[in-house]
């Protein structure tokens, strides 16, 4: 038995499921790929148990065939080849594949598909209820390159290490948190008429971003499994089983003070109030005047402390505010597409809201941050 | 009392010094840079006692001073400001120093000059015997690249965890080993006519590599320090004490078997064969034949291996004999820009030289690499 393979093609599929192996886990069967071979389709699957990957290629084959190879090997061996046919030969009697090229011959062992966990399909026919959105994988990666910063890293509250996937009549609503900032995104232009929620963890979320290209995406969600459908590749992920905490009853709504200010020269300042804002709260204070911001901040181990003042202009009552710089820096990076930001706020205490000024079409961003105290 | 200072001239310098700030260590002080200002010379010195670094500036001052600052926050302050004029005001009464721009304010604390430890001169007016060479910088980085590598890690040999500088009346001789591989460089153009061994510590070796440029260094050897002297910056190093090994013994002069391979497309092979040849030995052996070299590796424990055949021009009989692969990769890698290679071989358990078959005007380059056992 043997199958024939451009090895930078095959390379390509290899470096998209990688990310699904684990790197260490005592269940040493998860280190492999299971190749499987039907009428010349070669699938090729990977997986963690929680999320799996499955990429498919067509191959030219002599049989249809079933075997598991170690992962990390066979990748490498793969990609230190220049652009090549490998064929790839069955050794039966003793349970090595020889991988040939013009120059070279590389032995690897394989092991029985038997031993590869069994990976869930999420489709149409599956018997529970499924939801299907079709959405473009470019405005998919937006969503989440947007959202995926402000999920919890704790483990305390298991339904915030991922990212809310909310069915709306408006549309597909995406939200993240960690009860110190949110992040809401709504994408108006999807259709997404029922009222659902599903939680999507951060591993899934994370591996998503860097697969995601321009084609579209075909997403199916059941009460228990993502699934991701791209062009050659699926991603499936186990969902988060818990109740998403009521976001919208935090979003302040008459936060009646507005503040504007050009996001690349406020988050320049952030960045170097960070060299000084080193306690546990990472506190940088901003007192708000007609035309100026002053920004400050202050280490208190060494008197070392930092000030600056910029341009802006903002409606509403002088204002000292604190901040945590780190959550302050990663929001405006994550709005550096737009020249300036709105911020909303109402009290030192109430949280505040930012905004980019730049509206997108059929696209709702909304971030929240909390204020960190200032002792008067 | 204040100087001036354009920022990104500014950080340019601490750029270049701060790679002599020890990142951890016991003595504080040394975390911090002395700044020395005197008749609008601004010298910076950084120092882990057993290197030191000084860089050179002019500025605008109304006054001599010498101050102490904290090294990591004073250059990650300096690298976030835009292009700007900065001004220090050293304000006594509270030991602090500002930092005004425009725009921002950063106020630092700092020590008295007396704290800082005192950095070892090395120059004509030295007391002992010093030795000097002139040598262009791009060419001393070329040594330093071509020879750095096959330095000691191993603390048993210190002798061996410096790259040796010898005067000879060829020229100036650059020597590194560790027992399994050697390096040796001459530059004919340096005129080096005493008879005389210094061995730089791989630590000097390192940041000099990083701070060359195409210049002029004038290199000043004392029996315990060396000072290389760029054009705006000086590295002291203290030298190491030992003995260097007597390498031209082991030098085999009598390999008559030749071996003429292209360097690219065998170390392309090497890497390969990388991934097959884990065990501790990371043995590659090679079967030589007039026209062809047979490459092959095997990971015991996985009954995984590779290998290839590669064109070659070979003058002897046919042998086997094995490498340390990865010895082998970097030996290849730092000759990659020979488009040949030679290998002087005699048998499979003495020394090879490996050589380029492209000749430098000036330098002379040889590798030594011992070959590891192959069972039979």
């Amino acid at each position: 038995m043997e199958f024939r393979v451009n090895s930078k093609e095959l390379e390509k599929h290899l470096s998209k499921i990688i990310p699904a192996v684990p790197t260490r886990t005592p269940m040493k069967i998860l280190e492999n790929f299971l190749f499987d071979i039907n009428d010349g389709l070669l699938t090729i699957y990977a997986t963690d148990l929680d999320l799996s990957l499955k990429s498919f290629m067509n191959v030219v084959s002599d049989a249809n065939l079933k075997l598991v190879l170690p992962a990390k090997l066979l990748y490498d061996v793969v990609r230190s080849l220049k652009e090549t046919t490998i064929t790839f030969q069955v050794q039966q009697q003793n349970k090595k594949i020889n991988l040939l090229t013009d120059t070279g011959k590389y032995v690897i062992s394989y092991l029985e598909p038997e031993e590869f966990p069994e990976i869930p399909t999420v489709n149409e026919e599956n018997k529970q209820e499924v939801n299907i959105v079709e959405i473009n994988g470019d405005e998919l990666k937006e969503a989440i390159d947007k959202t995926a910063f402000a999920m919890s890293k704790e483990e305390v509250r298991p339904a915030l290490q991922g990212t809310l996937f909310e069915f709306t009549e408006e549309g597909l609503r995406f939200v993240t948190t960690d009860g110190h900032r949110l992040v809401n995104l709504l994408k108006r232009n999807i259709n997404a008429p029922i009222k659902k929620q599903y939680i999507v963890p951060e591993r899934a979320i994370n591996i998503l971003s860097r697969i995601l290209d321009e084609k579209i995406v075909k997403v199916y969600f059941t009460n228990t499994y993502a699934s991701f459908k791209l062009n050659d590749i699926e991603l499936i992920s186990r969902l988060i089983s818990q109740k998403y905490p009521d976001y919208a009853s935090v979003i302040p709504l008459e936060n009646e003070y507005l503040l504007k200010v050009k996001t690349q020269e406020l988050n320049d300042t952030i960045k170097r109030m960070m060299l000084f804002s080193t306690s546990n709260t990472r506190k940088v204070k901003f007192s708000l005047s007609k035309e100026n911001i002053e920004v400050k901040a202050e280490d208190i181990d060494t008197g070392a402390s930092g000030e600056e003042k910029l341009k802006c202009e903002y409606q509403g009552e002088p204002m000292d505010i604190g901040f945590n710089s780190q959550y302050m820096n990663e929001i405006l990076s994550h709005l550096s597409d737009s020249e300036e930001v709105l911020f909303k706020l109402h009290s030192p205490t109430k949280a505040v809201i930012i905004e980019p000024v730049e509206k997108k079409e059929e696209l709702d961003l909304m971030m929240l941050l909390m204020p960190v105290r200032i002792n008067a």
